[in-house]
């Protein structure tokens, strides 16, 4: 920690001027020094430090509402509960602490506005006796607040906050998660967790898909079969509503809802199917994907519905912006109802996109009648609409881009599908402007941000921490740091820090793993279970829940591929080892990769004792011999490298024939290690 | 599991003539094959056994309402979560549903009242081809519900169900645990899923501790200063407490609030100080204890306002019975004021205790007015009082015995103060009808049953769980089972089991261990940390806050006493080999001692590592120095005893002065394993 006393200046990321060696320096310092995720604009170090004492207190100075108090006073019971120092003097930090020689100084210049472009930049200054976040608004210091949280540190003397200087303001204005509780239902306590995580790591718009096939999951006071006839019960009232977007208020965060029209509305149709464009019996969907069922465009009835409705729900979401959906629509309900075609043929529509225009043409004035600007999936995209329209793209980046330059502002989701079980390295290469699309001036400030994407066809509310969470920190580093921020090492050093971070506001994503492997294993040991799930990631993209006939709302989500996880750190390392040790086969190295091969070969006979117990298990049977087997032959590949020895000439096609065998799935998961293996075997045989 | 095909007849609790031969052989099947908890009052085994495939479906016939539907529904899911067997074509259990035929029928005769006395017996019976759990109420049909779940088993075609016939009843009728959210707020979440945990256990009573002098936890209506001044933002709002009271009746447990007066309402006194008795600034009490503050009985509008309080409340609540606490009024706030000393010497009182009858005589008839029964501490047991009065007794044995003797109904909490960091086998020896206490069949009737205890001084919603459950567990199974359940050792075989199916329902107290480890360690590696955590305990009984001054509600809970645990494992199985050992030092139990004594002499040095990253723990490096020591000295100890030779004359002084140091406390815990090193040295030195 020594280093912090060094006060040499590391504004590395903007200042390009500043010599290679300082900025390599800088880049270490940062590295063994301080663990902030997402990475600031701007970092000094200064000589100064500040000890975190019993007297530590905090006061706010400016024009202030009841969100700074709030942060505040969480700030100081997390500090606590941190240090294990009793805080206890300041239970609240109320108006009338506004001393300027508080340990912490917090001075605003006013509350800030949850909205998009709003300032969100802070200053965060340790001098000799007090460390002072500055910012013009409540929204900037409350990320200076969790900066602090990343920031403390300890050595023999106890806690304190380092000395320091960072300049820092986010890259893209909206930097969002959308959260699906549509398809599974997430209960009230797992969105305000979610709230909490996405607060860590400074991102600023949650994204609530609400309505979809499976279910409507808001109380509607005017259409209350919405609820009774379609949410299974599962549904939030008006109140809780209103709860998690004053939390989300208090969190600096957006609340944006949607409610996606004209397709996905099985729940609505199930509730109302005079407004359905075919008629047939509805009933709440039960499997995932894209399904026919689309509201009738030609009935009047459906306009004054959906204005009732909007109405109603843009009442509840104070957010200036409000989400209508508006993908995958098959057409299929369109092309085959006479009435439908009459009315395009009348209109002069040679297709059912034309129709959904027209469709969103309609809703555009109710969405407008209530304040609100409207968003919609990249589908709607169409020369037709206004350019106040945001578009939110997720078929690829062209839709992206072509919003853009049309003159749309755009949100980038493609890429962030965090659902498809990608690993962070994956999503953190994902730039919303990459080098290759050269954008003007003006087409840039039509960038909104992006937003990471948690659809929930295959998680539940056990599952879903682990599925967002810490990967998501990274898209979120995307989304706030500079552009150059890309050292995709060092983020996995730093997620691993910030993954406990979030675990201390609430977030399940490490505990759910214990708790599933001691369900899977029916009892305590755990151990030959863990061996093995650590080496296995869930089928990747759309493949698990193969043709979308797999599983439905109700399957068990409690099995291999709900345990095992998109970004091991064992398979991660192990693959860095085997290319280290190909590069030069050190012993340090060579007992490294032994040792867990040795592991993986060993483990089989201890899983099968779990297994005798555990019938949910025998679909990692195969997996568990295929890892054994498959680690036996990286052993004698390793040895033949070490050995500086030759293999037999048919021994190279006989162990292929094995890789090719644990590239099987099995329980819908693979192994992670079956490519650093190969490699080993391959050079092994001096290929 | 070929026992379970054995039709020999073990209803072995209540048949005593049945051989002795016979009543072994039955405690010996049930510890080999069944996981019951509580255990049921008899069971017999046959050759039937039920396969669960993916067709299990489950109907229900008799008179119905929701609430079997809701339960068996989730029984279901949680089914379909434990086997991994997709059950998916039932999404729901509904009227329909009621096939003679389905794997498991369920007869009941109507639905159960949620009262005291209530029918909530069950049979359970596998038959060839499917299971039939009959009962009165549908309260019965949900007991038998968990009972199966508990009962699944595997083998190497998968899962069923056991040949069985078990009929069951409480042996009490009021199996409780009270949660005490005024000290320290719990989220609703955290009292949904301590329904659940309840629920597992056959628990049937959640008494809300829901104001104190911290606090003021329900909206209130008619006087919104209760929950705007005294709760600290932190309260349930009435649709919340509605949502709560839903949930329980579903899981077949009342909920009976308390409202606890005339002392222990400093809370009450910040909103409306116009009651209090003596005119001061009130202010929510940061402190734990008791406090002088108390309403004044004198003030003919205090009546007025608990009337409209009471009734606005007791609407809230359906249960039967309305707790008004009556604990802990020191009186002084009476005594020292000259218009409530004229008024007693008016109505010819003579002590505060006099004048706390009259208030509970005033308070009586507003309970009565709105339909309840009045329940209160002990310390409300009063001639004067009618019989109606419910006595929940918490200062002893001796005012149990005395209220039931006088005429009235009465719950034990004396003995079952889980907050007190009592093994769960301390509790389990507390029978509500000790052999010793001679009560007539009358008496008996009016032994309501018990309630665990948990105040909420020193925990939070993160460690709550842990200090529930799973000692809750034996307690549920006292008031649950035949007196004759009393092997300990059993019960914590089975304590281990039901633990995880405890976590299984969404409880925290085994992961949250992990999360603080990490969070004390500040990193991922706990190892060292959880070696010596896991042979402390908090102080118990009153000591751990000495004198009440220590903690205050902001005190930070996420500390070494937080993480510790009253019953661990490991010490409680080191205990027995080494009483075992000093009957037969043989060198199977002379491996296992001196394997964890080398365990605990080396992690010292491992642990320091830890504590150079985490001043936090601190107050824990005397603990694990003198757990080191301690197990130098056992193990010196263990060898003489192995070779047969004795020690030096200065040895055991040198030796006993280690153990009275290694009982020192440390950051408020105790090593649990020195009476047993004791033990051994004592031993060693031939005394």
């Amino acid at each position: 920690m020594i280093i912090l006393r060094n006060s040499i200046m590391i504004k590395f990321f903007l200042l390009v001027s500043i010599t290679i060696f300082l900025t390599v320096l800088s880049h270490a310092q940062i590295n063994n020094s301080f663990n902030l995720m997402p990475l600031p604009v701007s970092l000094k170090v200064n000589e100064n430090l500040l000890r975190i004492t019993r007297n530590f207190r905090v006061s706010v100075i400016g024009n202030t509402n009841a969100r700074i108090y709030f942060q505040a006073s969480r700030f100081i019971r997390r500090l606590s509960d941190k240090t294990g120092i009793f805080l206890d003097g300041q239970a609240y930090v109320i108006k009338k602490d506004s001393s300027v020689s508080a340990a912490l100084v917090i001075r605003i210049q006013r509350p800030g506005l949850l909205a998009v472009d709003e300032d969100e930049s802070y200053s965060l200054v340790t001098d000799a006796n007090h460390v002072e976040i500055s910012a013009t608004t409540d929204l900037g210091a409350i990320h200076g607040l969790e900066t602090i949280l990343q920031l403390v540190s300890s050595d023999a003397n106890g806690y304190y906050i380092p000395g320091i200087n960072i300049q820092d303001e986010p890259r893209f204005a909206w930097r969002g998660l959308l959260l699906d509780v549509a398809l599974h239902f997430m209960p009230v306590d797992m969105v305000k967790r979610t709230l909490n995580g996405m607060a860590v790591v400074k991102m600023n718009v949650l994204h609530l898909h609400l309505i979809n096939d499976q279910g409507f999951r808001v109380e509607s006071k005017l259409f209350p079969r919405l609820q009774e006839v379609s949410s299974d019960g599962n549904f939030y009232t008006q109140e809780e509503i209103r709860g998690i977007v004053k939390y989300a208020d208090h969190l600096g965060i957006r609340v944006v809802p949607e409610f996606v029209v004209p397709a996905h509305t099985t729940a609505i149709l199930t509730a109302y199917p005079e407004f359905a464009s075919v008629k047939r019996d509805y009933s709440l969907q039960r499997y995932f994907g894209v399904f026919d069922p689309v509201m009738d465009p030609t009935n009047e009835n459906l306009y004054l519905f959906l204005d009732k409705l909007f109405g109603e729900m843009s009442a509840l979401f104070p957010d200036a912006y409000f989400h209508i959906g508006g993908d995958e629509n098959t057409g299929k309900d369109w092309a085959g109802v006479p009435d439908i075609k009459s009315f395009m043929q009348l209109h002069g529509m040679k297709t059912t996109i034309d129709l959904q225009t027209y469709f969103n043409q309609r809703i555009l004035p109710i969405v407008r009648k209530y304040g609100k600007i409207m968003v919609g999936w990249d589908e709607i995209l169409h020369p037709s609409l206004p350019k106040e329209v945001v578009i939110q793209s997720w078929r690829g980046n062209e839709s992206f881009y072509a919003s853009v330059r049309q003159g749309y502002k755009a949100i980038l989701s493609f890429g962030y599908y965090i659902d498809l079980i990608q690993p962070a390295s994956y999503h953190y290469q994902i730039d919303p402007i990459p080098d290759s699309v050269k954008f003007t001036m003006e087409e840039k400030k039509r960038v909104l941000g992006g937003e990471a994407t948690m659809w929930s066809e295959l998680i539940t509310p056990v599952t879903v921490d682990s599925r967002i969470w810490p990967r998501t920190a990274a898209i979120a580093e995307r989304l706030w740091s500079p552009k150059s921020v890309t050292d995709t090492d060092e983020m996995y050093r730093r997620l691993d820090i910030v993954s406990l971070q979030l675990e201390s506001v609430g977030l399940q994503h490490i505990t759910y793993k214990q708790v599933l492997l001691r369900q899977l294993s029916a009892g305590w040991d755990t151990h030959a279970l863990e061996v093995l799930v650590n080496v296995l990631e869930p089928l990747k993209i759309y493949e698990r829940n193969e043709g979308d006939t797999m599983y439905t709302v109700f399957s068990p989500f409690t099995k291999l591929a709900d345990v095992a996880s998109p970004d091991q750190t064992i398979p991660r390392i192990f693959r860095k080892q085997v290319d280290s040790f190909l590069v030069n086969p050190s012993s340090t190295l060579y007992g490294e990769i032994t040792e867990k091969l040795i592991l993986w070969k060993d483990n089989d006979v201890q899983f099968r004792e779990i297994l005798r117990n555990s019938p949910i298990l025998q679909e990692a049977a195969q997996l568990s011999e295929n890892l054994s087997t498959l680690a036996s032959a990286g052993l004698e590949a390793i040895q033949f490298i070490k050995d500086q020895k030759k293999p037999a000439a048919d021994w190279l096609q006989h162990k292929l024939n094995i890789v090719k065998h644990a590239r099987e799935q099995g329980g819908r998961c693979q192994l992670q290690v079956v490519d650093a293996i190969q490699k080993l075997i391959i050079s092994a045989a001096g290929k």
